[in-house]
């Protein structure tokens, strides 16, 4: 190789352009300009390395040989002149990452794959009050964690070599067909993080398929949102009002919209929680919402929203009320946030059209149950329950595997909440986007535990063992008969 | 809009005061002076705004049309005029936080809104030494940690639909009426954190109809704290001095003081624990209190209080004691300190007013069982006892939560000390605020199981599964009937 | 000793030469350039305190008599003059340690002690993708981290006083002789970590006497493969086409090569697993694989190497289609990613020669159950399966004791994917070091337990009741019973 | 008080001596030179504010009228004129605490309060190898740090209200009386830590009253262990030389000592552990041991000083040759490293007169059991042991509760092995340190469970049900019934 001509790196630099691109590989300088049409893998990776060592890349993809196969003997300038070689030469070629996103900017849609993302991004962009009230939980946050941890606990049984080329997520919920298992959970003031607030997430479901729940605090009315989205389905969440009238109205407003599907009645905020992120925070006081005689306020206590929004509920509701709930509507009536298989049974008993088992994430009493371990309570308690109405579940959802965890002990749909307010923070498409992902999650662990369509999913696919001894095995404490005469009760 | 007038930002700024307001609400100008008083969401708001642009905080609480329907068209001034948009103008108004708190300054107690505040406040305010014999606990503190994190691990399995209304934590102890199920157990010294010490918390317990017990080593004397609430309830801690005659003195004392409604002996202490972070801070050596003959001083062993001032307590004290005090003494007595089943058992039998199960706050021995899995081991194998005495729990108590979970296993009522220290720090307020904190979060739990008053309480609303492992099943260990033989003592 | 020569630091700091070494001991001074070839300790340690002061390194190994006896009284030259001693005088000689690396910078191959340490380098040295690519599994990474820590909390019951004097790791599997129970598990894209990729590995497994698999998106062709290392023995890696023929010119070519000894066909991937960290780095478009119509490229989804390079894989795979594999070749079939007893026993029952229990190293299904607790559910469950067929694990094997666990509960032989890639950043020596340190832990471990060859692993050498529960214990779900009617099923 | 004399803080500050010295409460100012010997808190608490503010130093401790009682009129000299206090009058008095301890200096012995003192002080001042030697454990560790957590799993049932006032902790030893029952776990070359070795160790223990085991790896040799400390009481560790006739020798040696209470032969290391970071490390290639034919080298697999100084132990040892240990003595001989139930029967049935059931500190094989489960598996298994023979305990010991726990659970003694080398660094006055600290906690646990003699130690006394599932429960594996056809061994 004594005749080949020796190249500076200097030379080679200046080949560097589309039109006259030379590389080196292996200490061997080539034209590769006519190639660069011709790659497989396109002409962007040859170009980062004009005039440059593309030695390394190259070897990374490429046998030794196939430079010198694909290109003509003519297109061989001659060999790197190595005493030429300096740091500039040795300089790594200039990133084609992004731009660095700045920490309170909102990288691009595109780049979130998961609902935690979304939450990340909201953490960082929100306002200091809306975070506060977004993310905010009971106290010690224990539920609001655990809500999460004891999906995580759940492990699947995969079986395989099951044909899954199609997989079917399709599921009726309260006699509508919907393209998933998959609900928007009923949260208060989605304004808060976009301008269009539930108008954006109406018009998302809207397009994807899916049931939203109007929060009675929503940012806009139940005629707005079905202006928005005219054929989107929704449930109303209702709070009763200790002036019944106020929710008579908004009941009779949900008669008359066709869009409505049912009404969610709240059971699980008797008391407002003690969310102290949310109470720590001023709040606006200017703030108020349409469909309640809500309106911020800060007081003794501090600014939180999710206290002071909620003055109007009535602590006083019972099992009679959904009686006076009944005559005020004809569609169906579910409770949200059953926490127990003992209210399950009654809430059966008392002729629900299902139950959203729910402890409002965890925000109103902490070391309230997880969800899921309530579900495996009413499987090993109640199982009756499953047969006579449907059954929801919230708190905790994040993954697809949670879903179909869920779907798998019982539950007809889940909803995510506080995920779809951090999604709304992209308008319609950020919620398009999460609801993307959640179905592309769901689809590929259906396919990985070897099911096709959601009626294959059963308790048989999950092993519990590591959360069963959460599980209350019976409506009795186990000390309970023991103590029955040594209650403190007898003594007062 | 072409014959809409161009505003640039630095002429809009110039109307920024209370009588000549502009604001900018989507490019457009608007004189609000007028507009301020009106304001439902009132004028603080708007004036923050005041001279600036106030697009978003307006989007997120109000319709566009909102400004257009409520001013008079002579109120739009024009539009911005985009190209004089600088950094200046883009800056957000200045917040209306409160200057920051220094780290070793007080924030304003009524930001503080639970008894870890007060903790984490007193870290940082209160001189090394008090934090270290306040805070410190016995070796590696795992009983202290375990006091709190065994709460944690119980669940509760709350109940809805239930009238609420109006709640009742009203609670009767030793015969008198307290306004809460809730006393402060006697701690020492409370005068280090504040120069009123006991008499504030005192003062407070009176204000607030709450029982204070008063610690053998506290830095006023009884009397001293009648004279600054008159009307107060308090029970006396005991430490057996091994100069019998000076206790006895200190039960006449008892006995003429109308205010002290019962004694308790303190049994959990019977030599001093090692406290390890108050040993190596120094004490002051002209440290001592007024109803014990304690000293403060520094040895090879380091500057413990904990420790040198109990020197004077009696190791050799035994249940034939109890019959002593009991000359000595016409009021109740109660035991402070029981930490077994057993124990509990032996004190029913001896006639015992009531047992306080307490591990001294881990003070005293390391991996001491937590408090309320002694409560559960009772409920367990002794309930009987509840029958025949009342029982009372400390050591790990923050939460209003934590005292809902107690008096469902039968304690009558519960004690908190550190937290009470901690909120001494303020003086009588101090406690004020955080009895009010811990019977909100008690209201507030108790409401969202679904109870009204503390009688409705049982060991039903809780699942313990989580810790049912760390409760002893019997009197025997496991593995104790296999091993009679086998036992290290037949060696010896 | 008045007599004595006072010597300053000064003058002793000149004699430190092999040819002329003062050192200082105790204050004594001596010459010792005569003892440097007659010292047990070699003279290198002692030149390290030439012209210095050697007390300390000398008091540590040496009685104080030593040198005394050791020398002629010549020798001694008198004591230090303590006056003279200043700071340059007490600095600690220099280390001898070497220059530090770089942290993006392999350390020399000989410092890497364990698998973990091939990890660390070559998350600092492989190029982003490459990493993200290799260490990336499903979602939360739970089952990947669940692998590991599953093994560490099962524990060994050790037996001691048996002759362990030698120890034989020899194993059979699939009638071929190995030098360990371990084989390199097949995993795609070798060359991305070094030019040689599988080759090195196939170079290092034949040197060592293991097996390797070869996976379907092998850098390099089988034939390529038995090239570089003639009389290695490999099985192949088949991910079965939708193009059924494409998979039976790869059987053909199986059969073709006498260096296969094995098909393995897995099962654990029938649809692309989302392995997030590799979705965020974009892809090297110009990627491919010779054995598989897979091509790197970036789309919505991100830049996932483990999705697109599998998009040819044929979800629609059932037990049927095995036969039709059995009908392309006549060298043994073994299922890959076995993840419970059930499909295990269809395995068996299927006729299958071998079924390697995976999870795919925990990137195909987050909260699939760790592999070694599938193993234990088969030895619950059908411990007759370990009789008909072989039984392999890979998933989270990262130590000798992980090894010789899996034996201990009826596995042949044990696989690492993960790990050999990272060891192949430093080529074939990479991995035969990394297959070196296994073996010697594997021995370590065997001799420690009691044991000197791997017919004599049993379940009774472990005690696993740490994880127990996590081990389903029928095919059944504990609840499934009493849910029969209750499923969700059923409303559909 | 208008006649009051105004006095500037300058003029304050002048009177700063015992001979002159004026303090300043609540803004009197007061003549306080008389009264310094009087002050029953000592002069120097006072002195610390001479010509200074001591309002808050006075108000902690005294109340208000306290210095008006006790001083004569006269003293009061004025009021401090608020008008001149500036910064320097504010600033708090000097600290008396000690200047700060550099990282790598030893600080004062009184000021190391528990064994894990010594510890961290050995990290930041032994040197790097002597750090890695001592500290290091095998491979990931799990075994060294579950040896202490499962002492903390444990916990205690204390007993109240029984008369502890004098304690004893004396034990009875292989028929020797020591103080405690606690001993020094033999350790190899404790000169790398302090001049001194072994031999500063001995004198400890003479003085203190409890045994020492010596190392067959030790610094010094036995007899001149003997010459240092004349009255000790010693035994002697033996690792069994493949060439039995350099271990007969030895104990040649023990029987001609009369110190040497018995022998201890090792059976826990049939082969050296692979312990990382002492691997890491290059070790000093001069160092040599006196009893063992070991000498320090560096390898391919690094410098670790565990493995090469173990090369002469005899990996063939069996039951068998226990007899001939016994020929070669007529002491006690008793096993150290037993690690199941099923080796401690063997060992009765041996006939051995005492077992240490240790793991060699998690040093050898990583994921063996923690001592304190081994001892509860024994007491579960084969109680009749406790009856046969002493048992011993070591790994993990760091607190007295540790041995209270061990003693509780049938151990006659226990051994601490790393805690007494980390407190040699200290020379015998650490050592003599490290066991008064523990001798205080152990007396301290017994007080406050309620106990006086260690042979009212028992099981009773503890609760062990966080550990109980880590304790074998037979002999046999759970599914080893079910396998025993299933079984790897089958196979081959």
């Amino acid at each position: 190789m004594a005749d080949q001509r020796l190249l500076s790196t200097q030379q080679v630099s200046e080949h560097k352009t589309p039109q006259d691109c030379w590389i080196v590989v292996d200490k061997q300088v080539w034209d590769v300009t006519d190639f660069l049409d011709e790659h497989p893998g396109g002409s962007t990776i040859i170009l980062k390395y004009a005039g440059r060592d593309a030695t390394k890349a190259y070897s990374e993809v490429h046998a030794p040989s196939v430079l010198k196969t694909n290109l003509q003997p003519g297109k061989f300038k001659g060999v790197i002149d190595e005493s030429t070689i300096d740091t500039t030469w040795i300089k790594p070629p200039p990133d084609e990452n992004p731009r660095a996103i700045l920490d309170n900017e909102k990288p691009p849609l595109q780049t979130l794959v998961n609902a935690h993302d979304f939450e990340v991004v909201a953490s960082k962009t929100a306002n200091t009050k809306t975070w506060a009230f977004y993310s905010s939980a009971a106290t010690d946050l224990i539920t609001r964690d655990a809500n999460k941890s004891c999906f995580d606990r759940i492990w699947f049984r995969p079986r395989v070599l099951r044909n899954v080329r199609s997989v079917d997520t399709r599921t009726k919920i309260l006699g509508g067909d919907f393209k998933l298992p998959l609900f928007v959970s009923p949260a208060a003031m989605a304004k808060l993080i976009h301008t269009d607030g539930e108008c954006a997430i109406a018009r998302a479901c809207e397009s994807k398929g899916i049931l939203q729940g109007i929060s009675n605090n929503s940012s806009y009315t139940m005629d707005e949102l079905r202006t928005a989205a005219p054929s989107a389905s929704f449930f109303f969440q209702l709070y009763v009002n200790r002036d019944r009238e106020k929710s008579a109205a908004l009941l009779r407003q949900c008669s008359a919209n066709p869009n409505i599907k049912a009404i969610f009645v709240t059971v699980d905020a008797a008391w407002p929680g003690k969310r102290e992120a949310d109470e720590r925070v001023k709040a606006d006081e200017s703030l108020s919402v349409p469909m309640a005689p809500s309106k911020a306020q800060n007081d003794k206590k501090g600014g939180g929203l999710g206290r002071v929004m909620g003055r109007f509920i009535d602590p006083g509701l019972t099992w009679e009320d959904l009686k006076w709930v009944r005559q005020h509507t004809h569609k169906p009536v579910c409770l949200k946030g059953v926490m127990s298989a003992d209210d399950a049974l009654l809430a059966m008993q008392a002729g629900m059209d299902g139950i959203l088992v729910s402890n409002h994430g965890g925000r109103n009493l902490d070391t309230s149950p997880p969800s899921i371990i309530t579900l495996l309570e009413m499987q090993k308690r109640c199982p009756e329950v499953f047969d006579k109405m449907e059954v929801y579940v919230d708190s905790g959802i994040r993954r697809g595997t949670d879903i179909l965890k869920a779907v798998c002990l019982g539950a007809t749909a889940v909803g995510m909440g506080r995920s779809m307010l951090f999604a709304t923070n992209y308008g319609q498409q950020g919620v398009e986007h999460l609801v993307d992902i959640m179905q592309d999650e769901l689809e590929t662990a259906m396919r990985n535990i070897g099911i096709t369509s959601l009626d294959q999913a059963s308790p048989d696919l999950l092993h519990t063992g590591d959360v069963d001894h959460l599980v209350p095995a019976s409506r009795a404490h186990p000390y309970a008969q023991a103590i029955a005469k040594g209650r403190r009760g007898s003594k007062l």
